[in-house]
């Protein structure tokens, strides 16, 4: 038997509480036993968005989300500026080039995070822009992009909003959304909020709802002004993915007894305590600054292959990770302390990485970065 | 305590095999564990849809599935051919026009099956026609259309397909994708295959895939290219909604070991024993020919409240079954024997209709209409 331990940045494990209510008998969705939960739900997404908006519920992944983001809020022709530094960032480029929207990028190279005076310059040298795309926490660096700065620029511009995706950044990031002026945040279930995959999250702004009324690109099943208006009636426009939103409910009230604050506070600590200990082990971040604090990316050593560092933890010692993905595939391996995420998951994944490592030929002292993180996580 | 029956056409009751699967812990979607899950759920579903082509997993509802056919195989400004009898086929037309393709509709009175010459007739007329959209069982009126039928026709002209939602029909229904030559087969999780929502299912033919790489629809979520290409590595473009898909590998087996003719007979008989003893009660169908095996749409006897007697059924006896849609919200109420159902599910229906509408001041004998279910599901 080799137990199992799932430390990737999405999807994450899953609390029993949610895995038993998701275990429950199927109510259906019209009737009024379902009302009280999507109204649950409901408020509970506001809360954890840290806004009085609506947040749509969707039955798709977290890129469901980013799509309907597009073609929502933009027409065909709209002038898009996306922030690109990572794999996710690519995928903006892409879905706004699917529905045929001009794509201005900034390029950042991978690890590094956007310079907010840079999205300022290209806002005042093009006006027309009318979406910035970005994303909180870039899964695929390990980079967190300075939100509250990008939006306090965003928001001077009466023709332009900010698109956030923040699906791996969602209870791991204070994100706030109506004091900082977010005006689209998305999220995923699969991530900070501890849930399997199958939901995204949207919350609108005032100010994108009215981008929403001019919007010409075609939508059906991402249509969120009908979600909108099922929402008030606590519905969703097609059926609803009933059990994973009472299993959000379930996750929402274990992040609403942590508390937002403690919630961050804990992705923060757990998220240094593990770059500090692979720091010890003489191992190099890939991430260069502002990191994020969902997942840590780390270089392989010089002369030995990422990925299989990242096959060496799931088959040696039954340990999920994720490799690197577009061009540091094979350079890289990254570890989440996403979600239902704790002291012993970090110890694990710092004890597998000693342990893979030496066994690779690495010099390592085994337990060296084990007891920086020890240090960090004493209670 | 009210104890709950689940009697309405989707969602439909999960079986606890599927339920206690669903509630174990989360496995990675790239990682290896995976693989074989996914093999054997494209496996089964080619089994379920009689066919060797590649049969699509969407993280979507049923309607996701409507979509991606719609902006995979057009192109704006394409004819298609909209066979409307219902909410159902309503919603094809809107799909098609919310892409721009040009939209023909055979509409039908509800309760009416298409007659297939009147397809054979517009093709003839119109052979620019690209795609004939249709459902196979039309869940607001009971009606199921002649697949078979139609497929015969639409396979005569090459630049048409033929596009089935058989979301409400799949495992209800006989539907021999190969055999009979339906180029697009849509099927969702939450009807016949037992699931929470959450999954549609896309069979592609050979000649549906040429159509694909004409069209130009803007897409993005639903791209069948790309899914095809990943279902060959037994993964799914974006994040696969692994639990449902673990699901989905239970609910196959136990249709497996049924046996695909005993499934259809199964759904037959129920249906069959439902209308008989609906009838027995002097209430007249909705459906006027051609009924569904998934759901009996039933009219309101004269001076009754449809929604009031699915309203009483809920409330009163916690059996929870569907309205009326559209224009005949109010005048029926429709009672599912799809998926999970078995003889006692249409004797809880029977028995639960009989002491409701007597409730409701009107002439019932009780018991008479469940002694006529009973002979006929006798064993």
């Amino acid at each position: 038997m080799l137990k199992r331990y799932l430390l990737a940045p999405g999807p994450t494990p899953v609390p029993p509480e949610a895995l038993l209510a998701m275990a429950m008998p199927i109510i259906h969705h019209r009737s009024p036993d379902f009302l009280p939960v999507m109204d649950s739900a409901k408020k509970g997404l506001q809360w954890l968005c840290q806004t009085k908006n609506d947040v749509l519920i969707l039955c798709s992944t977290g890129t469901g989300g980013m799509v309907g983001a597009v073609n929502n809020f933009f027409s065909p022709g709209d002038k898009a500026l996306v922030i690109n530094g990572g794999n996710f960032g690519e995928r903006w480029t892409k879905i706004c080039k699917a529905y045929n929207l001009g794509v201005e990028e900034i390029k950042i190279d991978w690890g590094y995070a956007v310079k907010p005076e840079d999205v300022e310059n290209a806002l005042k040298k093009d006006p027309s822009i009318k979406g910035v795309f970005v994303q909180a926490s870039e899964t695929s660096t390990g980079v967190y992009h300075d939100i509250q700065a990008l939006a306090s620029i965003v928001k001077k511009y009466d023709g332009t909003i900010l698109v956030v995706d923040a699906i791996s950044a969602l209870v791991a990031h204070d994100l706030k959304m109506d004091a900082w002026g977010i005006d689209v945040l998305i999220g995923g279930s699969q991530k900070g909020l501890m849930l399997p995959p199958g939901l995204a999250f949207v919350g609108v702004s005032e100010k994108a709802w009215a981008f929403a009324e001019k919007a010409t690109s075609p939508k059906f099943y991402f249509n969120f002004k009908k979600e909108r208006e099922n929402l008030a009636k606590n519905q969703t426009n097609f059926t609803s993915p009933v059990t994973l939103i009472i299993g959000l409910n379930e996750c929402l009230k274990i992040v609403q007894a942590e508390g937002l604050e403690n919630a961050f506070a804990r992705h923060a600590r757990l998220a240094h305590a593990t770059r500090e200990a692979v720091k010890a082990l003489g191992l190099e971040m890939f991430t260069k600054e502002s990191p994020s604090n969902s997942v840590t990316a780390i270089n392989a050593p010089a002369g030995l292959d990422g990925q299989e560092i990242y096959k060496n933890l799931r088959v040696k010692y039954g340990i999920t990770t994720a490799g690197g993905q577009g061009h540091v595939k094979g350079k890289i391996f990254r570890i989440a302390h996403l979600g239902y995420a704790g002291t012993f998951d970090v110890i694990t994944a710092v004890a597998g990485i000693e342990m893979v490592l030496k066994g690779m030929g690495h010099p390592i002292k085994l337990g060296s970065g084990v007891a920086v993180a020890q240090e960090l996580l004493m209670a």
